[in-house]
């Protein structure tokens, strides 16, 4: 871990360039508009380390499946997220010499992300292996506006010579994947052409055909004057571009402004494509830089109204969390039901697919808060989507009945894991997807969706816990065998006690669910009914289960077990570990790790994050006290489940240990892996962390809770949440909490257990 | 499954060319001498489906290791089994004009596999596309005399006309390997030369360096006179032969015999190879076809001497086990104690390694009674060569202190294996190894094997098991956490009692042998405590977990457990299995199959089985009954424990039910499978489902014992062992058991539990 970025509250700062934490920094610089995003590659050639990466979301490829031992039930292919032709390409010449931060000498290198306004920039000087030297400022964004449009505004001034400025501003389709099984690369490119002031390209995937159109527009300035230049054409199978010069003096600023529009077959008939982005390209270059950057703006401005947390007091904290906010916010709009917020968003390739539980377990609890109803629904209709898929993916595994199990990684409802312990049996995944559907009513009141959507979901997944859990005559309970929990680290496990608790969770509510749309909507209950052949018998086999579920339970301890023969473990604490050994996951054989009782991850603990209001303090502090000392925190998931309990039986320090390892977990690189992308999805655990945790808001039969408390380490903190339709903000100090009811009408809720009505448009404060 | 080999004691014999079943065929007609053996490819060009092998004993190429996921502690590469330099070739040209089976017309095929003299035999009347018509007659060893040498003669009759008949005989090093992770060809060819009447080749693999030189001579004839023919070069960088043309008259027979020599770098310095081989073809020649095959069957009908069993009254099933002993003894010989058995032999590449665990629990039992000790012995002494690097194995699992872990895939000793479930889970293997040395000297009484190698290889697994094994304070009792047993259809299982009582056995064993070094030989026994830094303090722990291992027990069902929690599991029986579902292998999904409560091969009778003589016959039965229907016997390694355990308890019919599962695997080809090779080692097992179930034969306290019973279905069998240096035939009929002491000393044993002894050079005969 190096740290080399400067505090700031709403920017991320890098002064000097750091050729060795580029490609960390292509990462924490990263952009994106839920549409489109890109990592933060060098506009001008760099012939250094770097991790090419322009995605645009949706497209993705379905890599033929790599394994050592082919195992019955493997899904063929890993849908790859995808690199995908360069857009931001401008390749800059001093009197034809190349300008390359790989080569040239760099001084008062600055680049800002601002967070605020959504703009990534860089300025340096550059000395040119010859002695040119030159100025560069340059500053792009990916308009949340005009969402098919990137802009950069690129400017050279030559500061010990004047001479010829050569911009070349391109589109360029010749790109691979990192991240390829067989070394392949994904992309055809059907169509490039250059013509003076305008380039375009169509691309297309290999396999599925998604097809993607691109188009440029430039204009070009001598300090604050547009000027034009003759244009020569760059074009060749798989790219498009023009190269202009113009004369400078010393001193003088050159300045392009790159137009592009990025067209995909997802929202435009896919022969339109090339048309569809040259009329983007040119409305946007019509509208000019400066309104598309006003109107870009103002819904990032709209976007932290509603979703920034301040933190007064420690600058490095508020920096930490406004940078994972930024980041969910850029990863997904929730715009588009076929969209969904992969592990590292626009950030990086890895891990494949777009959609892990992941979504449902964390972004779902910061979505459902901070943005309107329509952004969570949309992630609860995606898997709606694929529930015929889930079925199928259940039937490959021999269940039958519309029993639904959704994969543990996809992008279009298809499974794309291939490791038989966690692909076959990491099954928990189906109960925070039923969960998640829970989440989204209580906080919205929404019941409508269950008629029109939850309900199938939820008997899908019901019939699937039905037919997976069976009958143990030796033990007279219903078992679970050969399941994976959210701790990694064990494998093929009997009884994990997470997984039973939301198996059984999972079978009352799709009862529950059942029923209220029986009552509300009968005609389309019987619809259910028929599509499903769903016989109301069948949930006198879930009713069993319900009552006669065997919980692994330790009466000695009087703690819940993680799974049955947990205690038979050799009892270490993490605390007992050599620091040189840790991670245990990089010092460790696999081995040693499944037989140690070291757990990576809330388990035991994420159900009763889950289920907390069914356990009182005593047992929560209990099984905390028990597990959270065996627990390694080896996943970026870990700290912040942690972090919510700890402040939830007021071990405040614990709890801000826990917010710590999750707050700045990429901008201080803890894991050396910023590289490879950022942890997107873990990002709203630090949400998580702070509203939860500190925060206590709690929703408890449709009522909002919250227990604030402050960490020591802060003067004050305030965060805006979404609740039932209500706009209400919260202030914490060490001597108060503000409460301000933004909308229409008063907010009631529960302040440290006791009934608050925050008045509209009023500040309520409480002395804590 | 298709029959179409026709029964016959001493041969295997496919009359009329069947295309469709070659790649069987070629696994099924192999030829081997222990040091080369090959796949039955055509020696002339065939342009249909074939896999070709030709494969040189102890020459590998470790292919860089393929996974989905990376676990640590996974081995950087996998030693593949190489197909190496095709020295058969002979194209067969008439006027010019190819032989190819594919392509022309084939009556009278008849391919004859004669296993009393180990030679490949084929004859055929060929009708080229342009109607020329040709019968050929071609007959090859590799000689079990001079296991260099191969030799081949062919004779090519035309039958309907009068012209040139073309022999190329030639080397090709241009060859590829069906299994190869990343496609790469495995060998570079050093050296190929081609002069009139000879050629030679010099090939050497990639990474290793193992080279192996070739050489070539021939000879011609027509009718039976030796005749000479201007020979053309054939020589490429890959390729050396000569082409001769020889004009033959209607009816007239021309014939080729080629003398091929194979030399490797194991037992030549790597700069002589060429000459080695070179010289020891013309030595081949000089001695002439007739001389060297009588020499071969000489070989040949020693081996058969000694391990034979004679079955009267069903030809398939005395075909069958001839059979599979005719495999064993081409596979191994036992000469060269870096080679081993590996599981497709010299049959096929698929599996990759030579070692498994069943060269120890199925391979030694057949050596160590029908071949002279050394060959056991250098079986055991391979082991004792691979212990260093079994104790790096351990340590990069996390163990120290000198545990050694031996690999579940090896060939020069390192971990070849790369699945988390076997490779660190699967370590049952660990305990074979061990037992392998106690049946060593049960059967020889070879007590200095302890002190010379045994002890140090018993002491790093004790030490492992002493390791592997932890306490629980739950249960107050040792565990043995993650393993996988013999039954592969269930991973990271707890408490797998084999394998407990493996370990147990081993700790035992290990003290045992110690002991008897440092009475029998207290210099080695200093220097070993001092090689190994053996503390004897080290036994009290083992010793505390003979006393206190935790083994699972069901009292209701009055059975030892397979393993924690087998009961949880739902209880059908393989009998109640659909048959268009089986094998469940092929059928279900791994996620099914590993929650099923099926098993593949013995597993808990595996462990009644090694220590039956602590059983009694009604323990026996009872584990039998309850786990034999639970068994789908989807191992080769299966059917032949439950045959000898079925005969154990009386149960003659399950027995010869089991009998017949393996006694015609490969040759009738029940799982589809042969085309990839035979299943080599466990042909071991049919030999021991006649001689252990049928015949009964034990060893107890260094005591032979023999129980008899015959099928209904023979009239007669009889089997030869090799006991304590006696060398002794036993005749069974449904009347009569018959004893035959062929050594020179009288011989004492228990039949039927009764002390008898048979009288050197005579025959006892003991009425049923």
């Amino acid at each position: 871990m190096k740290k080399y970025l400067i505090p700031d509250e709403w920017c991320i700062i890098e002064e000097g360039f750091n050729p060795d934490m580029h490609r960390s920094s292509e990462s924490i610089f990263s952009l994106g508009n839920g549409k489109m995003g890109q990592r933060a590659n060098f506009e001008e050639q760099y012939s250094g380390k770097t991790l090419q990466g322009n995605y645009v979301a949706g497209i993705y490829y379905p890599d033929k499946t790599r394994v050592g031992w082919w195992k019955n039930g493997y899904p063929e292919y890993f849908a790859k997220v995808l690199n995908s032709p360069n857009w931001i390409g401008l390749d800059v010449l001093a009197d034809g010499e190349m300008l390359d931060l790989a080569t040239a000498t760099t001084t008062h290198f600055k680049r800002v992300l601002n967070m605020k306004e959504g703009t990534l920039s860089r300025s340096f000087d550059a000395t040119l292996p010859s002695g040119k030297q030159l100025r560069v400022n340059a500053i792009r964004f990916l308009s949340m506006a005009d969402t098919e449009n990137g802009v950069i505004r690129y400017s050279v001034t030559p500061l010990n010579f004047s001479g010829k400025i050569t911009f070349v501003p391109y589109l360029d389709g010749d790109v691979e994947n990192e991240d390829s099984n067989y070394d392949e690369k994904f992309w055809n490119i059907l169509w490039s052409n250059a013509k003076a002031g305008e380039a375009t390209l169509l691309s297309q995937t290999k396999k599925l055909d998604f097809r993607v159109g691109y188009a440029m527009r430039y204009a070009l300035q001598i300090d604050s004057a547009n000027v034009t230049a003759k244009a020569d054409m760059i074009q060749t199978a798989t790219k498009a571009g023009n190269s202009v010069t113009i004369p400078v003096n010393k001193a003088q600023v050159a300045t392009i402004v790159k137009y592009v529009a990025v067209s995909s077959s997802l929202n435009h008939a896919p022969d339109h494509l090339v048309d569809a982005a040259t009329q983007s390209a040119q409305a946007a270059m019509h509208k000019g830089f400066d309104t598309m950057l006003a109107e870009h703006k103002a819904k990032w401005a709209d976007k932290w109204t509603h979703s920034d947390i301040r933190i007064k007091g420690d600058v490095e904290a508020q920096q930490g969390i406004r940078f994972n906010i930024f980041q969910l916010n850029q990863t997904y709009t929730g715009e588009d039901a076929r969209l969904n917020v992969g592990p590292k968003g626009f950030t990086g390739e890895k891990y494949g697919g777009t959609t892990y539980w992941d979504t449902e377990a964390y972004c779902i609890p910061f979505f459902i808060s901070t943005a309107p109803a329509e952004v969570t629904r949309n992630l609860l209709v995606y898997r709606y989507k694929h529930l015929q898929k889930a079925i199928e993916n259940a039937q490959k595994l021999g269940f039958t009945n519309g029993a639904a199990l959704y994969p543990m990684v996809t992008i279009n409802g298809e499974e794309c894991h291939n490791e038989w312990e966690i692909t076959f049996e990491e099954i928990h995944r189906n109960g925070a997807i039923a969960f998640a559907i829970h989440n989204y009513l209580r906080h919205t009141g929404d019941n409508g969706y269950l008629a029109e959507y939850g309900a199938e979901v939820l008997m899908g997944i019901a019939r699937f816990w039905s037919q997976r859990i069976t009958w143990s005559h030796e033990r007279n309970k219903y078992v679970m065998l050969g399941v994976t929990g959210p701790n990694e680290y064990e494998n093929n496990i009997n009884n994990n006690w997470y997984t039973n608790k939301m198996a059984v969770w999972c079978l009352k509510y799709a009862q529950e669910a059942l029923s209220i749309v029986k009552k509300d909507a009968p005609a389309r209950y019987a619809d259910i009914v028929a599509k499903t052949s769903f016989d109301e018998k069948e949930t006198e086999r879930w009713n069993h289960i319900i009552a006669n579920m065997h919980f692994p339970f330790n009466e000695q301890l009087n703690v819940f077990m993680q799974q049955d023969g947990y205690m038979d473990k050799e009892q270490i604490l993490a605390a007992d570990l050599d620091p040189a050994q840790r991670p245990i996951n990089q010092h460790w054989s696999w081995d040693r790790i499944l037989r140690s009782c070291f757990i990576k991850q809330a388990d035991t603990l994420q159900g009763i994050y889950v289920f907390e209001e069914e356990f009182d303090t005593e047992t929560i502090r209990r099984n905390f006290n028990f597990y959270e000392p065996r627990t390694v925190h080896e996943s970026s998931l870990s700290p912040c489940v942690h972090a919510i309990l700890a402040a939830k039986i007021g071990n405040i320090d614990k709890a801000y240990e826990m917010y710590l390892r999750t707050s700045r977990l990429d901008l201080d690189d803890y894991n050396h892996e910023a590289h490879e992308g950022l942890h997107i999805t873990s990002m709203a655990g630090t949400w998580m962390s702070v509203v939860e945790g500190f925060g206590g808001k709690r929703v408890y039969n449709q009522q909002l809770h919250l227990n604030p408390i402050i960490p020591q380490q802060w003067q004050e903190y305030a965060f805006r949440i979404t609740f039932m339709g209500n706009d209400i903000e919260i202030r914490v100090s060490h001597t108060q909490v503000e409460i301000i009811a933004h909308g229409s009408g008063d907010v009631s809720l529960y302040l440290y257990g006791k009934p608050v009505t925050a008045k509209a448009g009023e500040s309520t404060t409480i002395t804590r």
